[in-house]
């Protein structure tokens, strides 16, 4: 059974190496890593990594669109992405010799309603046979804020896990997802609510099946209706969070529906620091992965 | 009579405006504007919004030399690329409200001795009916150090003006170029003389038949076997510096070899000053170019 992932704001990734970014300087780099990007790019990632059966939807454009294309080709990751008459957005990440990244991210092209259209073809083919829908990620300019809750209404019953933020996390919830998977930050953000439970309940109200709320080195806990359980790490990992979000869903995503909560959410945290571990968002550490298992 | 510019390294700038930049911070970014760059291109524009006849030569390879060859056929500014197998290089820049500029610059493709040979033919076809040629900037990986005097040797007595630094330079200045254009900086690199006028000297000894040695704010010196001369803006310029010595040289190769060197010296400081009030490398303020005059 397949996960189908959807990055509807698909990117190229391009990370250039600097010994350190010094604001107002010239830096010689060199050629840049380029690979495929996006939330739902690494959770596809993941779960093949992982041997898992997926499909990567989303829209690709001009020259980025066809090495973002290619890119996955290489990867091994299946994926049907909508051409757009736009380019496909780059995200630029400096990555300096301590790890650290700034990160520039472009909005990405405007998709017109005749490419929407052709994208909710190909999506309603594809839903039909999943397993589970992953939602991951900001919207593209040109797409309204209730984007996700037609792709909830559209799934028809298959379980969608949302991983978006801001208004368009908001809109989704009312369509009934499976899970949402906001971060502490989003969750406040999202309902104005500083306490970490009290959001998640008030996610829970509005329609969320379950709220999984990732709080960095802290762990995870999931929120439903029938009870609520936190885990952790039982050591800390250092390395790169960014994909460590996305590997928490990759997990949930093969699990949801046959294993139980409190053993999804054991295997979501372990994936998930495992992918800290790995240098580059959408890989995992795998030994570390069997190891906190 | 036509100002061949040659720019062995040409590159797609890329440049992204952000508020501030912040080391290890996301920032959201607009679409970058995106246009050819490199010296020898900068020098070119600056001559074509002269009315003055250029061609740009150069290596273009994968989508980024196609872009940046429409955006020179869209800017009106003639060129003739060769094509490589590599892939042009970016140079980015991210451009903060005050104006700073932080830079990364790729190295640039390697270049192939069968794509040497093709360039070649191009440069002896052209540099036949140039007035003067121009040779700026860093050279690609895969050329030698020596390719500058190559291609004044190659100029059969066309006089050329050679804006390069470090070892590029020192071994072109062998040829015997009719000017050389190193900053103050550049200057003490290559000689490894704190003092400019005996920089200036030993460049002459070597080979040059002229040395103008830009200083910022503090205008610009020319030196030749007959005599040294030395002109500022009357007034200080504000602004953004990139491609102020490519005006500067603009000026030179349109009054070389007609104009005595005092006239030209004041033309090139008041060209260069003119390029540092423009927003962009390439552009002039023309307004105040002639206040100049």
């Amino acid at each position: 059974m397949t996960v189908l992932t959807v990055s509807l704001n698909l990117a190229l990734d391009v990370t250039y190496r600097v010994d350190r970014l010094r604001p107002g300087a010239m830096h010689r780099v060199a050629e840049p890593a380029v690979r495929a990007g996006g939330k739902g790019v690494n959770v596809s990632r993941v779960l093949r990594s992982l041997g898992e059966e997926t499909l990567v939807l989303g829209f690709a454009g001009g020259e980025n669109g066809r090495v973002a294309q290619d890119d996955l080709a290489g990867a091994g990751v299946p994926a049907e992405l909508t051409r757009v008459s736009g380019q496909t957005r780059r995200t630029i990440a400096l990555v300096d010799d301590s790890g650290e990244a700034t990160l520039l991210n472009e909005p990405g092209p405007r998709i017109t309603d005749t490419e929407w259209q052709r994208f909710l073809q190909t999506y309603r083919a594809h839903s039909a046979e999943a397993a589970v829908i992953v939602l991951s990620g900001s919207l593209p300019p040109g797409l309204p804020t209730d984007t996700y809750a037609t792709l909830i209404s559209e799934a028809r019953g298959t379980p969608v896990i949302l991983d978006a933020d801001g208004p368009a996390l908001l809109a989704g919830v009312k369509a009934r997802p499976a899970l949402i998977k906001p971060n502490a930050e989003e969750l406040r953000a999202a309902t104005g609510l500083s306490d970490v439970h009290s959001g998640a309940q008030h996610l829970l109200g509005m329609g969320a099946q379950a709220v999984a709320v990732s709080q960095g080195p802290d762990g995870m806990a999931v929120h439903t209706a029938s009870g609520t359980w936190h885990a952790k790490p039982p050591e800390p990992v250092t390395g790169n969070p960014t994909g460590a979000g996305d590997a928490a869903v990759a997990a949930f995503a093969r699990g949801l529906g046959s294993v139980p909560w409190p053993d999804l959410l054991l295997d979501a945290v372990a994936l998930s620091a495992a992918a800290v571990a790995a240098p580059q968002a959408g890989d995992v550490d795998h030994a570390l992965y069997a190891r906190l298992l």
